[in-house]
This record gives structure tokens, sequence and C-alpha cells, in this order.
């Protein structure tokens, strides 16, 4: 990819625009912000056949591009499909604000007051592959926390965004909103010059393939939100009860293989292994689910094929599942922090002191026990919307619902106060009170 | 800098030493932490006499290389500093501890428990110019929150942070803590090293010069708490109270103008610039700060310095001050935004509107009203101790005391629960009920 100086100066002015209505759109207020996502509701149910209609030529273009089968069932946008996106975009407006939130409230000295309140990040770069009514989503989470966001969908989905943040801006107008708090690119020279944008862009959301996201976490400066990798383990412990075990494993394995919550290793204690490889390969059979094992693992079931080093490391996103025969659960928490993506790992077991290790010295975002990968997710936390989930050390990590996509500020009023009073031989203490 | 590969294999070593003792350490009770930080405190006691002489013997020698003054001033560790820095070792120790604190408790459904628990970050690489009482610090803060430091003080203090580190050490020995948990480099070398070692460092603390934090910013993918810059403002609106104006300009400018809290420039509505600027520039004069004004402050007080360009973005860490007279509260929060380093700015007024303005449109860690900038800074926040100051756009924001050296994990406990179980048709609905 390269990028002309044109263009590059045409992106600074869009990023510059789109700052500029978001610092408006900043210090709405939440019923201001609700009407915006109402009216943008409304907006897409009016421009309903348009939108359809841009996507039939999507889908028509892709076809005649010899779209891959997954891609294209991703792009497709029926009536349906369009029908829940506009319904969640009314659903957000629901959600609470995660705007003005006092955290801290604290009197320093009389008449001197600090506060630390949620705030809007400023502009979201959003950029991902195919699903046009990820577009409806991203857009309405980000005026609910109040955030302008600049955006490119896969280059199938052109007409579909096109049509879709048509409508979006044309709702937009008439509320107190401005409209240019919504952008959209639509070349692919733009991601690039994009991510060069830090002064302007205060975090980018990739969505997509594996080496995507990595590609987009490799150029850029801007913080991202997402992940590359989700290896997720199964540890099932010599006190695991093998009932739960095998029912964990099929649904953490074959619920939903593509997802990032899904398993790609099972580790399993060498005292029960015996006992429980025979069963679960058995079960995973039936179900289609290619295994492949290390050497202690084929000792039991000879019929799999051999798991290599690179299987460790390796995300399917498919049918496929790796397994290794550990001596301890030392042993599966090494394998865990050595070969893991920090995503989501869980024990099985009926030994509470072990699962109180597991979920301790795992380093992962989510470490589970006695239940299924594959709970890893915003909505089935509890957060009602998700942004992403993050697999960084640093918070936000996990499943990330609206409060990633603010930060704080620190506000203080005094009314003259100096630091020279609370310095030198006769400084004056603090009060430090926490007020309600 | 090159790095030669042994190096680099070595450093990868210790690393994973220091990965290891932090495991442990990050799983101790507060109480073993506490006595960890009590032997330390002791055994910087017993050793004071060798700390003070590698110190006489690190100033001989940097006075034989011609050392700048103030860096010397910073480098020479007395008895009393030693003593402060020992005292301020027990304090932490004092401190509430940052890990283990339940962020979200609530129950997803019956016996399927979601829990968000504060846990250490993992290590910490730790780059500090001069002072090597920080070594103190900063080990003690990385002990209280359970994560191990990998740390590299100025090649001027090499003798002093190694008689620190090996006392620090010899403290450890005795209690919980694994002394492999601490670990000094002391080769320049070793710093772009240490930046490269994201798979083992979790969060990179600079200490020193703006154009040193930069390149530590600029040359690692590890996170980076810290900043570069601070140009910090203060904004005279035209409703402000001209006694607290000057009170505080002068405590901003000239209480400790080597602070990054420290403002360098001075923002003035053009309807009372006039009355405030002769005023102003005979108490800054006095107290010897040098002032650089804009064409319309010239025109005021025509004695001084033309501000250019270049003024608007410098960091003088020095008794010098830019000045700008604008024509409306909004000219003043444009300037910031487009200036500032997103450190602290503040307004002086008695306009409660204008203020509230003011503090939610300034894109900044701190925003004031009617006190001085200075106090951006985690002891009279109340945190305690601080590890840094952020001016990054994502939390942790501001002064960040010791919640910034954790981050969470969010733990699951079930009973054999699956995801089949809460999707498709027959889906059970989630309680989300939060818990005590």
């Amino acid at each position: 990819m390269t990028i002309s100086a044109e263009n590059s100066l045409n992106l600074i002015a869009v990023a510059k625009k789109t700052r500029l209505a978001a610092l408006k759109l900043a210090v709405l207020s939440t019923e201001a912000k609700n009407q915006a996502i109402e009216a943008i509701a409304q907006s897409l149910e009016s421009a309903k056949d348009e939108i359809l209609q841009a996507n039939v030529a999507d889908c028509e273009r892709a076809t005649t591009d010899g779209i891959a089968k997954p891609l294209y069932k991703r792009l497709q946008l029926d009536e349906h499909k369009l029908r829940d996106a506009i319904a969640g975009v009314r659903d957000v407006g629901k959600l609470s604000d995660p705007v003005g939130a006092v955290q801290i409230h604290r009197e320093l000295d009389q008449g001197l007051i600090l506060k630390r309140v949620t705030c809007p990040l400023g502009v979201l770069g959003v950029i991902f592959e195919a699903r046009p009514e990820a577009a409806i989503q991203i857009v309405t989470l980000a005026i609910k926390s109040g955030n302008g966001v600049i955006f490119k969908g896969g280059k199938e989905a052109t007409r579909s965004c096109e049509a879709i943040v048509k409508a979006i801006k044309q709702g937009l107008s008439q509320t107190a909103v401005h409209p240019d708090a919504v952008q959209l690119l639509t070349t692919r020279e733009e991601i690039l010059e994009l991510l060069r944008l830090d002064k302007y862009v205060d975090l980018v959301i990739p969505r997509g393939s594996n080496s995507f996201v990595r590609f987009v976490q490799e150029n850029t400066r801007i913080p991202v939100l997402g992940h590359a990798d989700g290896i997720c383990h199964l540890y099932i412990d010599k006190a695991a009860d093998l009932e739960k075990a095998i029912a964990i494993t099929v649904d953490a394995k074959t619920n939903y293989p593509a997802a990032c919550n899904a398993i790609e290793t099972l580790l399993i204690h060498a005292s029960i292994a015996a006992k429980f490889l025979p069963k679960v390969a058995e079960v995973l059979g039936k179900l289609n689910v290619e295994l492949r094992g290390d050497e202690r693992t084929r000792e039991i079931v000879p019929k799999i094929a051999t798991a290599t080093e690179e299987d460790w490391e390796t995300e399917y996103s498919d049918l496929i599942l790796s397994i290794k025969v550990v001596d301890s659960l030392e042993d599966a928490i090494a394998h865990i922090n050595n070969y893991g993506s920090k995503h989501t790992d869980a024990i099985i077991t009926e030994d509470a002191e072990a699962a109180q290790t597991f979920l301790a010295l795992v380093n992962a975002a989510g470490v589970y026990h006695n239940c299924s990968t594959r709970f890893a997710d915003g909505f089935r936390y509890g957060f009602g919307a998700e942004v992403g989930i993050s697999t960084q050390q640093m918070p936000p990590r996990g499943p990330v619902g609206l409060e990633g996509l603010v930060t704080y500020k620190y506000q203080m009023t005094g009314n003259g106060h100096i630091v020279a009073t609370y310095t030198g031989a006769d400084a004056k203490p603090f009060t430090f009170k926490d007020l309600g």
C-alpha cells in the first residue's frame, strides 16, 4: 500500500472534522444522545429497501469475484438481519450512559475538591472485514459513549456500508449530534493512513482475521482494542468429574469452533488420561472433531494424528483439537502460560484447592473453573454490549463493554488554592476526605 | 547502541527468572508482602554505611567526569535522604494492598458466578536517570503490588544502585519474596534490549528527561507509564478574580519550575489583558521569570521578548513563561487542545458556566478551576504513592498510584455449565444478579 500526499491530507481533514463534531458530542446529555440513537433506528428503517438493494449489489459482485462461502454468509444482509441490527440500536439506547460517572470525589482541603469523572475517548477508528451490520452496532456504541467514529468496512461491503452510513447521517442531521461525527472510509489505502493518525484517533478497533488484527497492532502507535489470537485451553485435572469434563469439552470445542473463545488444546492429567481419553475421543469423533495428540495421548488413543510444537501455538478456528497429557497441575499451568494467548482458560476439577491455584496462577483475561470457555463474551458477562475482547495485560482486559470506549479526567475546583500553602516548614496538611 | 546475541540471551534468562519469582510473589498474602517490605527497610538500615560509601564513589567519579550541577544534586545521597527513603519504604507497607480487590461479583445463573479481581501485572521494567533512592521507592511499590521488577538506574549511579539492590536482595532472602523478583541491569546496552522483551515485561516506567521518555515510548511495544512533555496552561478568563489569578500564576510558574505540572503558557482574555498583564509582569519580573509574549501582549507590556510558534510547544522547565492574549474562552480551549500535552490545564474565573465549559472541553488528564496546576501529583490527590503521571488518553491517566501497577482478571466458577444451555431456541435466560 502506498499513500499519496493528497490522500493523506484529505484524511487529516476528515479526522479534524470528526474531532470537532466529537468534541460537541462529548458534552451532550444522555437524553440528547438517546434521541440521536432513536433517530438512527428510524432512519435505518426508512432506508431499509435502499440498504438491502445495495447489499444485493455487493453480494452479486462478490459472487462474480468468487468470494469464499463463509465470507459471503457474513456479507449477506437480509431483512431479518437488518431488523435485528435496528433492534440492537434501540437496545444500546437503553444501556446506561458510560459518560459522567464520578469515580473519585474527594476533599483535599476545605474548598479544594477533586473529582475523577468518566469522559469519551474522542475519536474511534474502526476497521472491519465483511459484516455490514457491524457498522450499525459500532456507530451506535460510539454515539452512546460520546465518541466520533471513522470507520472502514470490508471492500466487499462497500455499497452496503455506504447506504448504511448515508441513512445514519440522515438520521443524525435532525438531532444534536452533527453527522460529521460519523465518517466512512472507502479505499483500502486509507487503512494504513488511518493507523498513522495518532494525533486525531484515540483508539483503533479492528475486527477480522487474526493476521489482519496483528497487522493493525504492528502498524500503529494508537492503542488497539482487540486480540489477534484466541488460543484457549481446557485442563482436565486428576480430580475432574468426567461427566462435566466431557460436556464442557464438547461445548467449548464444538458449540462455535470459529469463535475466539473456543478451545484449541485439551490438557489431561496423566492419572486420569487412560479413563478419560477414550471416552472423549469417541464423543468428539462422532462430532467430526479431528484430534491431534502428543505421544502419551497416542499411546492411549493411537488412531489420532501426532501433535507437533506448531499445534500448541495454533488457533484452528475449526473442528480440530490438540491434546496433551501432563503430569501435574503445575505442568498444565506452565503449558498454558507458555503457549496461551491470555484469552480464556479453564480447569475441570472437584478439588477446590487445585481450582484456586489454577485461577490464581494462569495468566489470562479469563480463568474458569468447571464451566465452558465459551462464556467469555460481553453479553454473557452482563455488559449489554461488547466492543471487543482484549488479551492485553493492562486494563481493559477480557470482554470489554461500553466502559472500554471512555476514559476519565481529574477535575479540581478551588478558590485560589496554591501548592505553596501545602509545602515547606509550615505546610498545611491535606484533609483527604472522601465525599458521598 | 548495538546488542550482542550473548547479551540478549543473558537478559532473557534474567527476565525469565524474574517472571518465575514474580509468579510466586503475585499470590502472596498482604502480610507476607508487608513482612518483606519491613525486611527491606531493616536491611537498608544495616547497609547504610556501605550504600553511602558507594554513593560517595559515584559522586567522586561524576565530579571527575564533569557532571552538570543539577544532575550531581540528584545523584548525591546523604544520610538524611537515605533515612527519608527508608521511611518511605515503611509508608508503602502501610498502604492498602491493591491486589485482590473484587470489582465485579455477579451471578450469571444459579451456580455460575463471575468475579473481576485485581491482580499484579507481572514484571515491571523501570529505567531512570540519576537519583539512586528512586530505586528504593520503586522496588517497594513493585513488591506491594505483587510485581517483579527489572530496573536500570543512571550510569552515574551504578555503584549506589548496586549497593542498594544488594541490601534489598539480602533483606528479601529471609522472606517469602524470592530475591530474584528484583533485578538490576548495569549496562546501557541493556536498555534497548529490555525494551524489546514484550514477552517478559508487562509495563515500562521511564523516569528522566523528556527526550529520554520519548525515546523509550518510540522504541518499545510494551505499554509505557509516563509522559514526555508537561506543557501546562493557565487561562485567565475575563471574569477572573485578579488577586487569585496572580497568586496562582506565581505558584504554578515559580513554586518548582522544573516540575512537569508547572505552567509554560499563560493565556489571557483580551478584555482584562490591559489590567492584568502589567500587574502579573511586575510580580513575575521580581521573581526573575523571563516573559515571552505574542504581539498583543507586547502592546501592553512592550519590554518583553517575542513569543514564536516554538514557544507554544516548549516545556521550558525553567523560569520562563510564554503569554498570549485570546479573544474568547473558546480560543483559549482551542489553543490548549492544540498545543497542550494533555497533562494539566487551569482556568481562573468567577463565572461558573465558563469554568464548567473549560473543564468539559479541555482534553487533559487534569482540568482545574481556580487552583494551581501544581496540585497534579499522586500524593496531593491522596493516593499515598505515585508511580508516574500519564498523559495518554486511555486509563490510567494523570497521576497514577499503586492501582497503575495492577490489572484484573475475570474468574468464573460453575458446576458443569455450558453455553449451549443459553443459546438457540430454548435458550435459558441469564439471571445477571450483582452479589454483595
